[in-house]
């Protein structure tokens, strides 16, 4: 269903998963290793030492922030708190979205974003936001485009949603990969838009998908209340907690993360598009493309992993996603596209 | 609201989770080192080493288990798959079975095993077994009494259960820490009873609570669709996918656990009742006993936690319970409780 499936293919380069080229900070490495030993403890259920560190990074209030064992146990956990009558999710967008949805027995729909559009959130979606509607899902940036919402779409939709008490889940996983970073985030606005739930994680930024970390902000203390009823007890490993709280010390990393994708991103959507393959803009460490010439299985038997995209709802067969990687790895996917494209 | 909370007080000796006093298993510890630079890979969606590794452990076919991140996670995941109108949970019994059950708008009712009976599970149970109850939740050994149910009265709850339709639930958590291990699991026993799921953990026998890692069997595979429709994706770590394969190598280690185990809480249950105390029968790692002599509090100043098992439903102030450790630190916590007591 998603990408990253090493563990059944044979590859050698995976850009089907979207982590930071750089890869793990050493200081993260070391806690890691270092929380080895602490594993016979049980994990600090209220997640004390992380929450400051998380609330610190993002410039909340500790207790404004909610972790899970990966975003993927915020989505649907939110979900079954709210108990919503009616979902709407812009598509095309991460696959999880639709499957936490299902977790509870809500009435789903979807707003479609047009390729002529570039798959941006448009203003289309803003009279649908009616009071009959109980939560949105929105991701800035989108998944697997890579686009941003435009800021002001973005501050009509949370404004309308609050007038028509629409609850929000905002997905800002990738935000902190884009090159303005967190100069957007709504982490820091929550107070405003109390039924906003701002979600993001670690495993991208920080090249921890092994690890499983994931947070939610949210300012209203009921709404905070409903969703940990909803996390079961010690969710969050040692390793999880150890690592978090080493990552928040890495400003520099990211800082470097940020400019490096910027630069391979403009260098491998250029060569895509040499290629004569259609690349759509995108702001963050991983770029969607659309090419007739079938690449995914073609490139799977030269050991490179890419995303399949035609199973995501609103794209079809042709779509790819590649993440941004180091130059080198980059040379050679394209490389390896270039001679499929030419046979 | 459990055990364990070292990260909020000031402990030297923990006797408040039950953990196998042998600690971690070399080929765990080294398991978890191995796993870090793993760590920029998702961990295996499917779990399929992982499933395989505990599928030949139990002796079942490795697609009849699910993991959870920890089985505190498996609890509610069934729950609200089954989405039962009516639960029975026998009482005192671990806490997160009632919070597992909260997770669905279901009729909750309790079975109070009685203290005069060493709080084990009777036939007082039968007749409430009927056709309009959904869910019973059972655990093998129960916590906090560390007593196992007779297994006649086992295989009759069993029978009946399956004869008027209703879900269980056996916790076997503690199992592999009792001296007649596995002989009495319902593990190779799944087929016989569809409706039952057995969870099981892998936190107390290696003594890794820090990596949350718990499993359940289930024969039915409709079942088995429904839970795993309720955990979200990459649930398990890399680390906890890496422990659990090493951990089943460790049939020796957990032979050499279970016989220091008896060995041990023989001793303790002996210094206990020297002391006067009421020490309920148990067959694993811990023992829950009675004082009207306040003792939590004031270990605790001494550096030594025990579980205070007055928040219990169906216990009361005065219960307290504590795991088999080593013999040095058993001998300090009689001294300590020795002291307590005569002064």
């Amino acid at each position: 269903m998603h990408g990253g499936d090493i563990y059944r293919n044979q590859v050698t380069l995976d850009f089907s998963v979207n982590i930071n080229p750089l890869g793990m900070p050493e200081s993260v490495r070391q806690a890691l290793r270092d929380a080895v030993e602490d594993c016979t403890c049980y994990p600090d259920e209220r997640q004390e030492a992380l929450r400051a560190a998380i609330g610190a990074w993002e410039g909340v209030p500790s207790d404004w922030v909610l972790c899970g064992n990966g975003a993927s146990e915020l989505f649907p956990a939110i979900v079954r708190g709210l108990r919503p009558k009616r979902i709407l999710i812009p598509v095309p967008s991460f696959l999880g979205y639709e499957k936490a949805a299902k977790a509870w027995d809500a009435d789903l729909r979807f707003y479609e974003m047009k390729a002529e559009k570039g798959f941006r959130l448009d203003e289309g979606i803003l009279p649908l936001l009616t009071k009959d509607l109980s939560l949105v899902f929105l991701a800035n940036p989108n998944n697997p485009v890579g686009n941003r919402i435009a800021p002001d779409l973005l501050e009509q939709v949370l404004v309308r949603c609050r007038e028509q008490g629409i609850a929000v889940i905002l997905d800002e996983c990738f935000l902190g990969l884009t090159e303005q970073d967190g100069s957007r985030s709504y982490f820091p606005r929550l107070e405003e838009f109390p039924r906003l739930f701002v979600v993001s994680a670690f495993t991208k930024l920080f090249a921890i998908p092994g690890v499983r970390l994931g947070y939610l902000g949210c300012g209203d203390p009921q709404l905070r209340d409903i969703v940990e009823a909803q996390l079961p007890e010690w969710n969050l490993s040692v390793f999880a907690q150890r690592a978090g709280a080493a990552a928040v010390g890495e400003r520099g990393y990211c800082r470097r993360s940020r400019s490096l994708i910027a630069q391979e991103r403009a260098y491998l959507a250029e060569g895509l598009g040499r290629l004569g393959i259609q690349v759509y803009p995108s702001e963050t460490n991983f770029l969607l493309f659309y090419t007739e010439v079938p690449l995914a299985k073609e490139l799977l038997e030269r050991g490179i992993l890419i995303r399949d995209c035609e199973n995501f709802r609103g794209l079809k067969k042709g779509y790819y996603r590649a993440a941004i990687r180091q130059r080198a790895e980059q040379d050679r996917l394209l490389a390896e596209i270039g001679a499929i494209i030419c046979r």
